[in-house]
């Protein structure tokens, strides 16, 4: 089974927007274990929609198109999977009265453009939209092969994309099973690392078939495993899963910090909330990002007090309370961490300091070199900050980048193991 | 003349890349005045990249291909371009002793394979590599039309881009000139508003038709104007595109804040440095994201002083001296641009405190609501510290992104008026 993915729209070409849709759709086919050997951008022109779409099927088994859904007359991508198939456009009458019935429950008056949304090629089915009034998906059958259809809004089209598009995808693909999936997050280990620790399960696995388990590398967002299951029906499929994933975590033990599309921050601030505790940041090469990061994620506002970004050392000193010295140190990032706490008027501190390079500093220390720090006060036992070190590669931003997640992980194996702080060998007491 | 992009790499189909690079190069395309109507992502496998390079040729005039051009047995892309062409590589000698050259000067003996990076199907001429060792770019042409490949690494395939390869798309689009650009970059003023403005300027090169001037809308980034000159040498054309330049300005004023790859943190960033001012921001939504962008610019810690992210309000309260009461107001604004000042010991404070939504927060202030606090200190006559306030569209990551950029262009057009301060409907003497 290979299929493609079609990004419909001219701002796309024009740079004004950057198509991160199709590599979400990519990374979702490459778990699934579905091929995907090409990827079109394509403006809002009938002709050359078709014309991708055309091309796109003569290569594959099935096709993706993200996009030109909405109710405007520049929306035209089910007019292109009509002539594809050779067939008019007819009014879906139950998606119809469903936008019709949305309109009426808000007192407004449906305008005609509206009813576009609920037109589909004769021939193909409207994907259930999943919030009332949106653009419903497509999936429309081409002879032997199939063309789904997407709106471009991220949040609608991954709804589509996993409730309906994969699993329609995997049935065609000739597996007439139920098939469930979820994806662990981890971090703190290597791909090659996390595929040595599970060598023997991944043995066993391949002698049984079912479940499946695949590894993807994500940069910054660490390591993801996607564990795939199938069964004859939801149920037998979902137990295969939740047995597969303990067996996983009990190898991994907390590298998993998290599932799908669970991020570091969010794993964190849950671990805090369910403490009670509130969270207080000291960053330095950061410049602001671990603040930023952690405030992305909905409801921050009960954990987070703030951060302070001391990028000048006197700020360190003056406002952090860092002993005066070398900033880039052991010493530094625990003293951070302490005044985060107090100043911030946090339970908890974290404090980043380092180098971001590119090259060398003025004190000498090499570019990718950061210091964490980390005071869980009343919470760890009241046994002080403790700090240590990594060296991080890649260029300034992938540097930042990296600091901030490994503070966020290593925060989290903290509270994991709180009230019994771990040992360090930068401890202060 | 169409010219489209194909982007090399299998990392690019299963999500761990998101594809900038097209992105880039069909803005380039855009303001060059190109049509380009797909653009296609292709793994590193010879057979699909010669199928994506037919397909593209085709339908289109000319082919940038992106990425495959590294020393390492992945690396493709000229096998897949001399297929198309039908001839063999053969070894450009003066690639090759610049290659060694290179290695020779840092003492150390070239591996074999990366003579590979000197081969160039026949036919073919390599674009001389701007930075000694690197991949150099290709120029390959086929019958009546052209593939050029360029590297993947993004710094480097600017440099081909901008370089090599629009000018010789330009020539061969049959403007037997020397062509030279350059873009404004403005913010303050919507796509409309500026077409406004320069209505008249625009009906005046549109009578001459050199040099033209296009808009490209780019979100966060501002609006883009693109000016594009041509004469019979170089001189001629800069001579034309630096009068241009001066017309356009004189029109808009302060809105133009930079020119090419300048952003507005990098603007401020440098007002700062001239004056001698060093600077302390102080942050509530946008979470450190202000501080953030602003260590993004290379030589920051000459000004940047840090970041008092104030989340919480009692961190308001407590450490920025804001009087308690409602946050997202003016006067919280302003009281915390001065205790940002006073803080972190810096010249001038700016401040944002606002609501990014989604919904409406607790004070029942509307989503998109946002206060900008500006305190110059000294430098603004010690006028004391101001505040407006704006409504910013978007989602909750828009609303920061959008704050963080009228922030600082509030700053710029403070600094551009300094010592003079602005009056401010919300001054706070």
């Amino acid at each position: 089974m290979r299929c493609e993915v079609v990004a419909i729209g001219s701002e796309l070409l024009l740079g004004q927007i950057v198509d991160t849709n199709s590599s979400w759709i990519g990374e979702q086919l490459a778990l699934a274990g579905i091929d995907s050997h090409f990827q079109t951008k394509v403006g809002d022109n009938l002709g050359r929609m078709v014309q991708a779409l055309e091309t796109a099927l003569e290569r594959s088994d099935a096709v993706i198109v993200c996009g030109g859904l909405g109710p405007t007359q520049d929306d035209i991508t089910k007019e292109a999977i009509a002539a594809v198939m050779g067939v008019d456009l007819e009014l879906d009458d139950e998606v119809a009265a469903r936008i019709e019935a949305m309109f009426t429950s808000r007192g407004r008056r449906m305008p005609m453009n509206n009813l576009r949304q609920a037109e589909v090629p004769v021939g193909a089915t409207a994907i259930r939209d999943p919030q009332p009034g949106t653009a419903p998906g497509i999936i429309a059958p081409v002879g032997d092969k199939v063309i789904y259809a997407t709106p471009g809004v991220p949040s609608e089209m991954k709804e589509i994309i996993t409730g309906a598009v994969l699993p329609d995808l995997i049935q065609r693909a000739g597996i007439a099973a139920t098939i469930v999936s979820r994806t662990l997050r981890t971090w703190g280990e290597s791909e090659s690392g996390l595929a040595e620790r599970l060598a023997g399960r991944v043995a066993e696995l391949d002698r049984t078939g079912n479940p499946t388990l695949a590894y993807l590398a994500s940069g910054i967002e660490g390591i993801k495993i996607r564990l795939t299951a199938k069964g004859p029906d939801v149920a037998a499929a979902e137990a295969l899963l939740v047995a597969e994933e303990a067996e996983v975590r009990a190898i991994l033990g907390d590298l998993v910090f998290g599932i799908d599309d669970e991020t570091i921050e969010r794993a964190v601030l849950a671990l805090l909330r369910d403490r009670g505790l509130t969270l207080g940041l000291a960053e330095s090469l950061t410049g602001g990002m671990m603040g930023s990061r952690v405030c992305d994620v909905p409801g921050a506002s009960d954990v987070f007090r703030g951060s302070i970004v001391s990028y000048a050392p006197e700020v360190k000193f003056d406002v952090l309370g860092v002993p005066e010295g070398p900033v880039v140190t052991a010493e530094a990032a625990a003293a951070m961490a302490a005044g985060a706490r107090r100043v911030l008027g946090a339970d908890v501190g974290v404090a980043v300091t380092g180098v971001a390079g590119p090259g060398a500093d003025d004190d000498g220390v090499a570019a990718g070199t950061v210091f964490v720090g980390i005071d869980l006060g009343p919470a760890g036992g009241d046994a002080g900050p403790e700090a240590f070190e990594v060296k991080l590669p890649g260029d300034r931003l992938q540097v930042r980048q990296f600091a901030v997640i490994t503070a966020m992980s290593a925060l989290r194996s903290r509270l994991l193991a709180a009230p019994v702080a771990e040992p360090s060998p930068y401890a202060f007491p």
